[in-house]
């Protein structure tokens, strides 16, 4: 625990409630960040099962300091905290949503302290391929912060990559590529991590080289091209400390290949494409990279979208405004 | 062991010896079947390490009765038991391969007992885009059964599928398909598998369904698609004992797709085009489904592919002839 600021100014409660992990942060009104804490308590990752408290359990261990400061502070979640599986389901919103739909869709939970939980609900796109997401639409009202004005794609690299249209404030549409999830799963469980040495660092040259390979020789598709990791090292042309980078850049090269061909069909393209990344750093690195094949060169990785989201949505929420009152 | 046969007139053994399983036929001069043994010893299921005789052990226990009987009798082998983790390795031939290629690329090995192994080499297409195959080679000129006129594509679905261009008796290029192994990881590693329930029987439409979807709404590519084996489950369109087959005909569909864009690059289409198909005949069966959606009705299963083709490779390399004469 690192305790940069004066809380006495603490606002709100902000809670990015993951599968595998919760992030805490303690902002102030104007949704500066004057504490953080991190757990690796996921949903599904809990001490005990929720039937018997575990989220309550979670949320005081990391909460309990802060709210024993101030017991009125007021407490906003995202992420699948609020999904089936999680604390209590806030039903998804349906495309386009703005924020105040997400404000709308706001479910609560009481916790056995008599704390007063607000959950924001995820996303959906219905149709034949439906789209969902949990968390990442509080990311992008987070990179938005209150502009309603322009239209924008964001991509939100990850073991899901979503990758969402924006306009006029509102999430209008968006794709999810199993990106990261797919890669773990070639490189652990098929013939094509057997031949793999761990590296002790990235190399770039292999990620960019498979990044190409598939936007200048993917047509056949990912299923085609993937086996050419073990059949380059069969060939010494790819050393096995290469293949994971290699891997990696393949399929996010497909993945960039299939965003792009999504934007044919409106007669755009990624090159000259001015865009924004919300993510982990070092992936946000890799995808602006990556971008750089495809011609786009203007690729902004935001920081702390997650926190300035669920301070914007607490804000018009009214959850803010009304703790401030109280104090 | 079934004895269907008068074993007399045996000429060959012929063995189809993989990762995960061998097969071997006693074969009459004609290449007709007298008999078949079957056992899971793929090279890398050795009951023993290759070093400490793993191979002979298990040569002998499948092919001992046979050649108590006629000690003359010449052996030939095709499959991973050539490669660098096999028996003894027969390098690949390059394309354009034609079946003097691999006769001459034939490399021998003797059992403890004197006997001697011939095992025929597998093929590699060099390039940015390595392919290789070791056994489909072999299945290949069993089909063909000595045409040397006629230009085809056939296909070998499987865990790592392979679609063949061949012309005048010749392999001329082939693309490898991961669609069976990345099938495995992605129901039994990710997130897709944990809303599937096992099924009593294969669901067709379901199986239809990822086709047409990936034939319809893939150009965003397989990354993109495969979620949705999950949303339609979520929003209740999609069965949990449906989502495995669903999950099978998206795969597949985007192979079919691929090579849809591959045989575009030449002026041609799936729709339309006569080709045959080689392996498990109920994976052919949904391949001739599959391709039918593509517009492909003209899709033959060739049977007996792989004795036939190590009965040809043996005719051409003098085995059959020289022992025959022996007797």
């Amino acid at each position: 625990m690192s305790v940069a600021h004066d809380q006495s100014t603490a606002a709100l409660i902000a809670l990015d409630w993951g599968t595998t992990a919760l992030r805490a942060y303690l902002l102030d009104a104007h949704g500066v960040v004057l504490d953080t804490r991190a757990s690796s308590a996921g949903i599904m990752n809990l001490p005990r099962p929720a039937a018997e408290g575990g989220f309550d359990i979670v949320f005081d261990e990391t909460c309990s300091a802060w709210l024993a400061a101030n017991p009125q502070l007021p407490v906003i979640a995202a992420g699948m905290v609020g999904s089936a599986q999680g604390w209590v389901e806030a039903p998804y919103v349906t495309t386009p949503a703005d924020s105040a739909a997400l404000v709308a869709g706001i479910v609560r939970v009481t916790t056995n302290k008599g704390v007063t939980v607000h959950i924001v609900p995820g996303v959906l796109e219905d149709g034949a391929l439906p789209n969902v997401m949990r968390g990442e639409e509080t990311q992008i009202f987070g990179a938005l912060s209150g502009d309603t004005t322009h239209s924008e794609l964001i991509g939100l690299p990850g073991t899901h990559a979503k990758w969402a249209f924006v306009s006029a404030g509102r999430i209008e549409r968006f794709y999810t590529f199993m990106t990261g999830e797919t890669f773990g799963a070639l490189r652990d469980h098929t013939i094509l991590g057997r031949t793999m040495r761990a590296a002790d660092q990235h190399d770039m040259p292999a990620f960019i080289r498979g990044v190409d390979t598939a936007k200048d020789a993917g047509h056949a598709g990912m299923l085609a091209t993937i086996f050419s990791t073990r059949t380059l090292g069969l060939t010494g042309k790819l050393k096995p400390e290469q293949q994971a980078d290699y891997l990696s850049g393949l399929l996010i090269g497909h993945e960039l290949r299939g965003l792009n061909e999504v934007l044919a069909r409106e007669e755009s393209d990624l090159a000259g494409k001015t865009l924004r990344l919300i993510g982990n750093d070092a992936l946000c690195e890799r995808y602006r990279h990556a971008l750089a094949r495809f011609g786009c060169n203007d690729a902004q990785t935001v920081a702390h979208a997650t926190e300035r989201g669920l301070h914007e949505i607490a804000l018009q929420a009214g959850l803010i405004r009304s703790t401030a009152s109280a104090n």
